[in-house]
């Protein structure tokens, strides 16, 4: 069957962003520069024309964008998102055909030959847009179309009247006013999910409240948390994420060091979530009352910090849902609940939840209601525990649905497990997601997966939140690379992604006994039991945390992942790598010794061209964490870092000849009239 | 709103192949084995299972295939095609609750636990799949069901009568029952073109009719063309492409060497098609009538050949079209109709066809009838002239048309373009492409160009048809390469790629002079004047190419693209690579000296994994070309070319200790209920 329209002759492929071809959004933060890309092309020899379109969600009309060619048929176009919410986009293109006669008209006057007729055909078009344009415009236009004849009409031999050009204000006005009617456009439309700004750019401090208690062995409480604030604050973290504040069930709880047995008086984990004290809606009494929370989240916002929560999707045996909603739980052949294996382990205190209930709908709806109900209680970070053991179709539509709500919620997926799922899940909506940093320690694989991260299609739908540690894990190279490997981790967490965290104290305190060897436990670990710590000690890393804190702050390099390239040294221990801010005039390079027992020297391999640095003549590198500048030029500069007292340098480039060949995207600037 | 169903908790992705997110169908021909692959996997830790659907047009059922993991989560499932046509694909997955119930018995097995609680639970399994199973399956089922709860029922100590595993025979039937209640389909279907084998190995020789009368300066015609038809099909050839048989127009005719006058007697260029004794049905009456076309259809099928036509859609302005449809084409503000021009060039004798005319409708109509009319005089092959001049649409919309009263009509696109153009054609449906081969003749250039089309997406939609030379293009290598040249070229052509063909006897008799120095053109091209050929000449490379053409036949392993490996050597001008037959059994070496004035030696740096051959001990490799036989061992083999007497080795391997390791495609048998 022919199509409605057969001379739709341009052809549109190839529209990027594209996340499993448009099945799922791609993800920017408000403020960024969105770039589209599509292969745009025609039939013949005609000069085609692209614009992308797209509107937010609610409007009806369209807005747009000119597309610019990059070369071999792909053009780019671009729009700033200016605010949270879904977006859709989409690529048109056409056959332009006063650009095809124009540049037809300059061959032809080039060589000379009469141009009457070309000057006739062009009054054609004139005349045409004249119609299609506003009434400002179209008035010029009849009169470019009179003065086309005129110049067509004359008889003289060629070379003489018929010469000249097109006046400049007639050509910008033609492509003012395309001929669409033949025009083409990309399906499906396209979505682009905009989070606020701290879904991409965010330093995360796990806390748990019921240590901050300044009585070793009393439990803490949120009024004892908020005499934590200050100094996570000068840390200068934004995000203070708790684990989870429900109420604990006593039925199996686990003692110190996971013991199977609890003793009395022992607080059990908070993973074990729900008692007859309430459920994922309740607070642990031990920890304050519902006007406590709200006291804690409005102080941590006072210190310029947003309180995170940890949102647990199990059950302990004692959890109300466990006796109100039976059918939410799995049931065993004997009629028991089915608790949460790994054959031959049992983790008995905890009941998953069946997401092939039959009453999968009111499961769905309680769910949300968790997140709505924290919502409410001023709470818009979520940290989502596991929640790849909760059905895939379930967070596709748990997560719009509390955004309907709560427009700036932000969903963190603790996610550890194999890459489609953790790419699975953030497809199907979270916002940033935990990632294999904390096992990635040699510097191949550093770059090999940042790299994937950074420069892949990953980076249109996964926002990396990257950890040294987790109250889960312990790395070894943590247990057995002392305090320098702490040193190290951090700076390279808080400088190659945007979003990092760590669970402190434990980690500004260097924490470093594993429960045992080969164990990524921690010994007397907080999941099990209360801490006490002196936030004091002489040998916290806290002001180089609070320093790579402030550079992050002060450095929009530091915002956005995708500027990340890696630079060469020869030197297996030394890492460099460099990123720069959208705009291109904040240049950092981080060079960084992954050795925590050597000091390590060797040369740079700089690309100058990603740095933007002219090959000849030097330029001026800042040490942002040891205030020293060096003189440096060309790809090779020494480089020795010493563990513990240097570990890195996170160079501005702070005067440099800027690179005389193109810059990034300046592509973007060729008008497509031109040649 | 929630999904109709929220319990499919297995997500199917990044389903391969697909072509343009499945907007355009891959492409296979009969006989050839059908991969598809599948990022398949679920939430949580069971065991999922996956399987292949696919139907042909017309079939309501589906077939189906088991697909099995390759590892991170990818799965692979295949079918051989059976007939040309349409196929539908998709992919199914679901959680496997039985696989996951197998797999955990046997680690509570191996930890000694009590298993009565587990038959009981395999039991409730083996019940409800006794109810979806066959007649003679639901009665094992039900035995098997009574044997597990007697099992489970067992109340002696662990490690007694609940011991023992599940009978094979019941695992079997499990697996042939799957639980597809809440089993997810991936979306949407996406389409396989099955083309006939020709389609995708196709050996072509081009010959102008009126060059083979046997007199000097008469016009050859069907029946002198037939003579000629022993020679061709002897070299090899399986299909014999005709240059436009139609009445030549007189308006603008050109002359000899693209002359803007014709003589008169000069015969005009067969392009330029039409005049009052018709268009593209008619026949040029110099060559013949129907009959005598009918009757060289029937004699090249006698000798094993196909007729190609080449159906250029354009008119000379004596073409009737011009006249009974002056709407298809664009005319002119004095009211001419336009001719073909690049300015500041003009193409008088050709007025091209307006895909944006009004009467675009019956335009394609008309069109289409062309290749059904030839085909109707028997012609089910199509060389499409500069195919990218006219709209994409056309194109999609106008081949499944003719397939529908055509099936085996197979298309060769002749678009000599920018990537994307030539791509887009492709997917658009052509069968078979011209490709850049023309103008890649050094090593790492022909590397990369064949990687593309062999190893990438291309592969799924591209089918190369590469040729030395057209009667458009002497490539200056064949200019300036002598005899040698014509050798090593032909020799690329036709085994790295299984679609090849020659513009002859010009090819063979090593027609080698440009009409001007820098140009690509033939002197005395035959495209405007009668050529007469001594095909019995000494120095014709008839033979190598008659042996080439032996050689494909009879070597599976030049039948396929996509097993396409380069292998290195240390010398610019040696290539190496590699096919293997989709069976493993035939596998051919090639090694070419790309330097025609020198004899080039070496060393080759084999992948022995790829070529199938054991890192340790020899093997033995026999030289098609050359009936020799060598003993080599290892990666490094010395090799010695010399231009004009060897310029090539075509190895085959004929003794050799297969790999120990896996392969390629081994993993495929690994069962899903393996660890």
């Amino acid at each position: 069957m022919k199509p409605a329209e057969g001379r739709q002759r341009v052809v549109i492929e190839d529209v990027r962003p594209q996340v499993d071809s448009g099945r799922f959004p791609a993800k920017r933060v408000v403020g960024e520069r969105f770039v589209v890309t599509a292969a745009v092309f025609g039939d013949g020899h005609d000069v085609v024309a692209a614009r992308l379109v797209y509107r937010k969600q609610g409007e009806r009309a369209w807005r747009s964008e000119p597309m610019l060619p990059l070369g071999n048929d792909i053009w780019s176009g671009s729009f700033v998102v200016e605010s949270e919410g879904s977006y859709q986009y989409s690529v048109e293109g056409w056959v332009d055909d006063f650009a095809t006669w124009l540049r037809d008209f300059k061959k032809r006057s080039d060589a000379g030959q009469d141009l009457s007729l070309a000057w006739q055909s062009g009054a054609l078009l004139v005349e045409k847009a004249s119609r299609r344009a506003k009434k400002g415009d179209a008035k010029r236009l009849r009169e470019a179309m009179v003065e086309f004849r005129a110049r067509g009409e004359s008889r003289e031999p060629s070379g003489e009247a018929s010469q000249g050009v097109p006046a400049a204000d007639v050509i910008a006005l033609m492509e003012r006013c395309p001929d669409l009617r033949f025009g083409s456009r990309y399906k499906p439309d396209l979505e682009l999910e905009v989070d606020r700004e701290r879904a991409g750019f965010s330093a995360w401090y796990e806390l748990f409240p019921r240590s901050t208690s300044p009585v070793e062995g009393r439990h803490g409480t949120f009024k004892d948390a908020e005499a934590w604030l200050p100094y996570i604050a000068g840390m200068g973290f934004d995000v203070l994420y708790l684990p989870p504040i429900h109420p604990i069930g006593t039925s199996f709880r686990k003692g110190p060091n996971n013991a199977v047995e609890a003793a009395p008086g022992d607080p059990g984990s908070p993973w074990a979530i729900g008692s007859a004290e309430g459920g994922h809606t309740a607070i642990h009494p031990e920890l304050g009352t519902l006007k406590d929370f709200h006291h804690l989240v409005a102080k941590a916002k006072e210190a310029g910090m947003e309180i995170a929560l940890d949102i647990a999707f199990q059950c302990s045996p004692d959890h109300p849902w466990v006796s109100e909603h039976p059918a939410w739980f799995r049931h065993r052949p004997d009629g028991s609940i089915q608790y949460a294996e790994n054959p031959p382990k049992k983790y008995q205190d905890i009941y998953p939840l069946d997401f092939e209930s039959e009453e999968w709908r009111s499961l769905w709806d309680e769910l949300r209601d968790v997140f709505l109900y924290w919502a409410q209680q001023g709470v818009s970070i979520f940290r989502v525990d596991n929640p790849h053991t909760k059905a895939f179709a379930f967070w596709e539509w748990v997560i719009p649905e509390v955004k309907k709500h709560a427009p700036d919620a932000v969903f963190l997926a603790e996610a550890f497990t194999r890459p489609h799922v953790m790419y699975g899940l953030a497809k199907r909506g979270f916002s940033q997601s935990y990632t294999y940093f904390t096992w990635r320690t040699g510097k191949e694989e550093l770059m090999e997966y940042f790299t994937e991260l950074s420069q892949t299609e990953v980076k249109e739908f996964f926002r990396p939140n990257v950890w040294p540690n987790t109250p889960d894990i312990l790395h070894e190279s943590l247990q057995n690379g002392g305090r320098a490997s702490f040193m190290f981790r951090v700076i390279l967490a808080a400088t190659l992604s945007p979003n990092y965290g760590i669970y402190g104290p434990a980690y500004e305190l260097g924490e470093q006994v594993p429960i045992r060897e080969g164990s990524e436990e921690y010994l007397h670990s907080e999941k099990y039991q209360l801490r006490s710590w002196d936030r004091e000690a002489p040998h916290s890393i806290a002001p180089l945390i609070a320093r790579l804190n402030q550079i992050r702050r002060s450095n929009a390099a530091l915002r956005n992942l995708t500027s990340l390239r890696f630079h060469g040294t020869d030197n297996e221990f030394l890492i460099c790598y460099s990123k720069r801010s959208d705009d291109g005039k904040n240049v950092l390079l981080m060079v960084v010794n992954l050795d925590p027992l050597r000091t390590q020297s060797g040369w740079t391999q700089l690309d100058l061209k990603e740095l933007g640095v002219a090959e000849q003549g030097s330029f001026t590198v800042r040490d942002l964490l040891h205030e020293a500048e060096y003189v440096w030029s060309g790809a090779r500069n020494y480089i020795e870092l010493a563990p513990g007292s240097k570990p890195a340098h996170i160079f501005e480039l702070v005067s440099w000849n800027a690179e005389e060949a193109e810059q990034p995207g300046s592509d973007q600037q060729r008008s497509k009239y031109d040649d």
